[in-house]
C-alpha cells in the first residue's frame, strides 16, 4: 500500500509521516501530495491568530472540543508559531492540556514550526492543510502566535479568520496588531470575565470602522441596512462580529461556531468561498513558480560569481540593472 | 553630448528628462544610468513619511529651504504618492507653495505616481534617486504619503527615516501607522504648537519602546548607558528621538537637520552606513533579476496555457506543484 493510500485509508501513522515528509519539502512528500490533490477541496479552513496571552490556545482546544461534540465533523489543528525555530517546546506544551480530545481518533494536532525548510513555513502551512483537507478532516483549525507578516500570510490559506483579543493587554499592544484587524472575519474577545472587556470592545470597535470604512454604513443600525429600493441585503458585504468568550469555562464557544458556520454559508452563498479557493491556489502556484525559478537562476550561477558581480555594484563599478543583465546571461567573465 | 554627460554638465532639462525615462522605465533611462551609476554613492537619503494632515510637505519645504542656508548643499525632493495613478494633481499643489525654493538652481523637486511602470513605484524611486545622486544631489528627501507597504519599501531605500506626527490626528490613526514606526529613526511631532502634543509624544513614547524594546534599556535614564565595566557606550543602538517641529513658522527645523546629521554621523561610525548601502543595491538586484526572471518565464508561456493550467488546479486535477512543473517545462500538451 502506498502512503497516499495508507493516508486515505485513515492510518494516524501514515499520516503523521506524510505531515513530516511536506513539512520538510521531500520529494516524497511532494509526490503524495499530488496523488492526494484530488481529495482536498473539502474542508473549511479557519484561521485563529491573536498576541500571546489572549488565551488563543485553550480557544482553539475549545473549539476542537465543541466541534466535535457538536457537528462530529472530523477535526484538525495545525499550531504555527513562525518565532520558534523547533517544532515543540512550550508552543507544544500547550497542545498537553489538550486532554479531553486525546484519544479521539477523529482530532489530529500538529505543531508546525519554522524549520528553515524549502519555501518558508507558509507554504509547509498550507501543504499541512491540503494533506488534512484529503485525509478528511472537515474543519481545519490553523493557530498562529504573534501578528507579523508570517501570521498574515498564513491567515490567508483560511476561508474564516478568527482574530482573538483579551482584555488588559493594553491599548499598545492593540495598536501593534493593526494590520491582522484588516484580515478578521470574526473578532473574539476571550477572557471576557476580566475587567477591562468594556475597554476592549469600544477599542476594536473603533479600529473596525477604520479598517473597513465601507463597511460602516451598513452596520450604523447594528444590522444589514438595504439599498432604498432594493429586495435584498448587499451580499458582497460580511461586517466582522465581535464575540465573548471565556475559553477556560467554555462559555460563548457555541456561539462562536455559529458565526463560524455563517461566515461560511456567507462565503459560499456569494460565491467568495470559490474566489477564495482560487487566489489562493493562483497565489499558491505563482509562489512556487516564483521560487523554482530563483532556485533554477541560483543554480545556474555560482555563489563566487554572484558575489563577485555584487561587490562590482557595491563599489559603483556596474549598475544593478547591468549586473542582472550579466548573472541573467550566465555569469562572470 | 549626450544624455548622461548632460546630466553631469548641470542641465535641469537633461535631468528633468532622465527623470521621465527612468520613471517609465525605457531602455534610453536605464542606459544613461548605467552611465551615470559609477557617479552615484554620494548623496545622503532622507525618508520622510506620514499621515495626511501631519504638514509633512511643508516641513519637507522647510527642511530643504533650511539646508540650502546652512549647509550650501544641493537639494532634492521627490515627493512620491503610492496612491495617486498621476503624476501632479493636489499633491503637486504642494509643490507650488514653495516658492522660497523656486529659482534656486540647487534645489530640484521632483513629484512621482504609480504609473504602473514595469518594477513599480518603489524602483522608479530608487532610480531617480540615483540619478540626483549621479547628478550632484547631496540631500535628497523622499517624501511619501500614506502609510501602507509601498511607504514601507520606498522608506527602505533611505539612509535616514523621518516619521511625521501631529496632535489630534486620534490614537487610531496612529494605531494604523504602528508597522511605520518600526523603520523611524527620527520621530517628528510637527503642528507642535496644537492641543494634545502631550498625549501624541506619550502614545508615540509608548508605541516606541513597544516597537524597539530591546533598546528601552538603553533610554532608561534618558541617555546611552555602558555595560558595567564597558568603556565606552553600545556603538550600535540609535534610539529614535521624539522632535517638535512647527514648519508653517520653521520652529524646530534647524535643530531637526542637527538630528538627522547626528544620524548619518552614527550611521558612518557603526559602519552601518555601507551595511545599509549594500543590502539596499543587493535587495535591488535581487529585485530586478527576480522580475526578469518572471518577465522571461511569461514571454514563454501563453495566457491561455496559464489559464488552462490553473483551471486544472482550481478543479483539483493536478496539484499546484505539478502544475509548476508543467508550466517550467515549457507549458501545455
Amino acid at each position: 500500500m502506498t502512503l497516499a493510500d495508507s493516508v486515505l485509508s485513515g492510518s494516524r501513522l501514515a499520516l503523521s509521516r506524510l505531515l513530516t515528509q511536506v513539512e520538510n519539502g521531500t520529494v516524497e512528500g511532494y509526490t503524495t501530495l499530488n496523488l492526494l490533490f484530488p481529495n482536498t477541496g473539502q474542508a473549511h479552513l479557519i484561521g485563529v491568530t491573536g498576541a500571546p496571552g489572549t488565551g488563543k490556545s485553550s480557544l482553539v482546544n475549545q473549539l476542537a472540543l465543541q466541534y466535535r461534540k457538536r457537528t462530529k465533523k472530523r477535526v484538525a489543528v495545525i499550531a504555527v508559531d513562525p518565532t520558534s525555530p523547533f517544532t515543540g517546546g512550550a508552543f507544544l506544551g500547550d497542545r498537553v492540556r489538550m486532554r479531553d480530545l486525546s484519544g479521539d481518533p477523529d482530532v489530529f494536532i500538529r505543531s508546525m514550526a519554522s524549520r528553515g525548510s524549502l519555501g518558508g513555513l507558509s507554504h509547509a502551512t498550507a501543504a499541512a492543510a491540503q494533506v488534512f483537507d484529503a485525509a478528511g478532516f472537515e474543519i481545519i483549525l490553523i493557530e498562529t502566535v504573534g501578528a507579523g507578516q508570517a501570521e498574515v500570510d498564513i491567515a490567508r490559506l483560511a476561508h474564516t479568520t478568527l482574530v482573538v483579543e483579551a482584555p488588559g493587554l493594553g491599548d499598545d499592544i492593540q495598536a501593534i496588531k493593526a494590520g491582522i484587524l484588516e484580515i478578521a472575519d470574526i473578532l473574539v474577545i476571550n477572557k471576557a470575565d476580566h475587567d477591562g472587556v468594556e475597554n476592549t470592545e469600544r477599542a476594536l470597535r473603533g479600529m473596525l470602522e477604520l479598517a473597513h470604512p465601507v463597511k460602516r454604513v451598513f452596520s450604523h443600525h447594528g444590522k444589514l441596512e438595504t439599498l432604498e429600493g432594493a429586495s435584498e441585503p448587499d451580499l458582497e458585504s460580511w461586517i466582522p462580529p465581535i464575540l465573548r468568550t471565556i475559553a477556560t469555562e467554555g462559555t460563548g464557544v457555541i456561539e462562536l461556531i455559529e458565526h463560524i458556520e455563517q461566515h461560511a454559508h456567507h462565503l459560499r452563498q456569494t460565491g467568495d468561498w470559490q474566489r477564495r479557493e482560487r487566489s489562493r491556489l493562483e497565489n499558491e502556484l505563482n509562489t512556487l513558480i516564483q521560487d523554482a525559478l530563483a532556485e533554477r537562476f541560483r543554480s545556474g550561477i555560482s555563489v563566487e560569481c554572484y558575489q563577485q558581480v555584487l561587490a562590482e555594484v557595491v563599489d559603483r563599478k556596474v549598475s544593478p540593472w547591468q549586473a542582472m543583465k550579466v548573472l541573467l546571461n550566465g555569469g562572470c567573465t
